[in-house]
């Protein structure tokens, strides 16, 4: 516990939305105080931290004056620009680390570091040009399905080809971005592990929880999931296996396909995930507090599951229906206070609990 | 629920200690913004709420401007100043009401109210002088303990009266302020309800809690109490009473002692409660966020008790405990970002949770 930041002292936050909301939330817990730093006013995160600075991710004097407020620096989105992480590691330490992050950002690295760690994706293709395309799909075949290699997000930035006639319009879809293809693969359903990784190198993980998307986005995280024994095992040992390749520090999520043959890695988020929301009311300590746990230089907490938990999102107008929530006894209701309810866009998200 | 506030409304919170800031947390989880009002700069609360005014409670243009910027108005202490009450009356509703407050502010009005209602209370009269404390002792016999009627807290402005020869430096500790004499109460144990009426006069108590005190300060509470269910019925029952005849709004902490001859009402606090803290971590719903709900005019959530709970106060310096306890898998730690821990100041807690 040498390195543990004490009581008082502050975690530097990129990003202003629900996660770090959520973050900040957690940190106040352990009376740990929280600096965001956004270029958007008045977001979610904002209304709870002790602080906030709002500028570019391009303004290096506000980032400096911000790394030297804070005592870490961590993240709620992976799409931080390089100039900024470097300007911010210059003062003080990141966490996640820089490799998870470089890995994380492109879809090519992030599948070629999971393959040479002997776990199982996807078949996957770079895919920078209509020759690269053509070849990628004499090897991959159709359906198949193309992405950008970076900033892509619940759903955006992806193009199915369900025959090889579709490849130029998917091609198009990705605007000249360097792109992806990627194999489709048979799976019977989703589910994804929170993992954990202190920085005394101690690895826990959550129960992993079983997702449901719709249109590219979460609706429903449930906990237990369908796994055998085994595939429970390999889950979890997986996602430490991620976790300790990157001398990662902090909560990662890892999207995994459960088919016929075993899982396969989907992606990896070096960050809290919304797949792990159900932690809140499952757990004594959820995933906002380990990752503030982790990344403080504290040791881990107890991430033992207490109650069955299924996790709903409240997209766009959804948010509405709180006052039908509000009555419900096994309901727990988290809104991200954030003003309009734009379509798509994750408003709120309530955890049902079943208690033994 | 026509008169629930929308997320995204704001809640006004008088007093910006620990329970002002648990308070914000719970208002924050549910969409609803705070401002806090204290005269001191920098406390607990201020940290993790939107909005904070530091003015003092006679400055009226501080007092009008912070109940304009507000949609309904709480506290997280009772001594509030009536001229105060007054002005902010005055723009939004006070909830819990008025008349809780000047029921609980003096400890006679308040015990004649409770004995009113045909609860139980210790022996009690008014002392404001030394004829009166004469004639009480008469009455009442020693030993007893003598307590200002207003102000006190944590067994300050309290002298105990062993033998009639100790009743003049008794009132002395009193220095000129109104009192009354309390005749001792023979209790095997000492245990709290925290109980919730919503703005539609739903009433939902928490499990009661055992507590035990060192020095006037709360040490510990248990959940559960080591009550028989017809005592827990009954306890349950008079707080519910208690509630109801104050038209009560928000949540209420019912100190109780439990004796042979049945229970004994202590004292009741228009708040949140310390010994309501252990909710945090053994219900869906806590105390803080009932009262949120409670006060924003939103149906109450369910308070069952999932887990069993021990929670233990940190005072001062025992709040440097923190990496050991950081390392207790069944503890949820909570801190108040309190910068100094002096002596007797409640510096956080510590729920341990034992699951099923």
């Amino acid at each position: 516990m040498t390195e543990a930041l004490r009581p008082g002292a502050t975690i530097g936050i990129l990003g202003g939305g629900q996660l770090g909301r959520m973050l900040a939330l957690a940190a106040a817990r352990l009376g740990l105080k929280t600096h965001i730093y956004d270029p958007a006013p008045g977001g979610p995160a904002e209304q709870v931290a002790d602080r906030t600075t709002v500028a570019a991710y391009d303004d290096a004097a506000a980032l400096d004056a911000f790394a030297a407020s804070v005592d870490v620096v961590t993240y709620e989105f992976e799409n931080i620009p390089t100039s900024a992480l470097d300007l911010l590691e210059a003062h003080r330490p990141i966490r996640p680390t820089r490799k998870a992050l470089a890995v994380s950002q492109d879809r090519m690295t992030e599948k070629t570091f999971l393959q040479d760690l002997g776990l199982t994706v996807a078949p996957f293709a770079a895919v920078d040009s209509a020759a690269d395309l053509e070849a990628a799909l004499g090897t991959i075949g159709a359906p198949s399905i193309l992405k950008t290699r970076r900033f892509g997000y619940d759903g955006k930035g992806q193009a199915r080809i369900m025959e090889a006639g579709e490849a130029a319009a998917a091609l198009d879809a990705m605007a000249g971005a360097p792109a992806i293809l990627e194999g489709f693969v048979d799976f019977t359903h989703e589910v994804s592990v929170i993992g954990a990784r202190a920085l005394d190198g101690a690895v826990a993980c959550f129960d992993p929880g079983e997702n449901l998307h719709e249109g590219g986005i979460l609706r429903t995280t449930t906990v237990p999931a369908r796994l055998s024994t085994a595939q429970r095992t390999d889950a979890v040992l997986l996602a430490g296996r991620i976790l300790n390749a990157l001398d990662y520090v902090g909560v990662m999520g890892v999207e995994l396909f459960v088919t016929p043959g075993g899982l396969v890695v989907n992606e990896i988020a070096p960050r809290v995930h919304n797949s792990g929301h159900w932690t809140q009311n499952g757990c004594v300590v959820d995933q906002f507090e380990q990752h503030i746990r982790a990344v403080a230089g504290w040791p881990l907490g107890d991430g033992s599951r207490h109650s069955d938990v299924v996790m709903e999102n409240l997209i766009g107008a959804e948010a509405d229906r709180w006052p039908e929530i509000a009555t419900d006894p096994t309901a727990a209701l988290h809104l991200y206070g954030k003003a309009e309810a734009r379509p798509g866009r994750k408003m709120g998200h309530v955890n049902r609990v079943v208690t033994g």
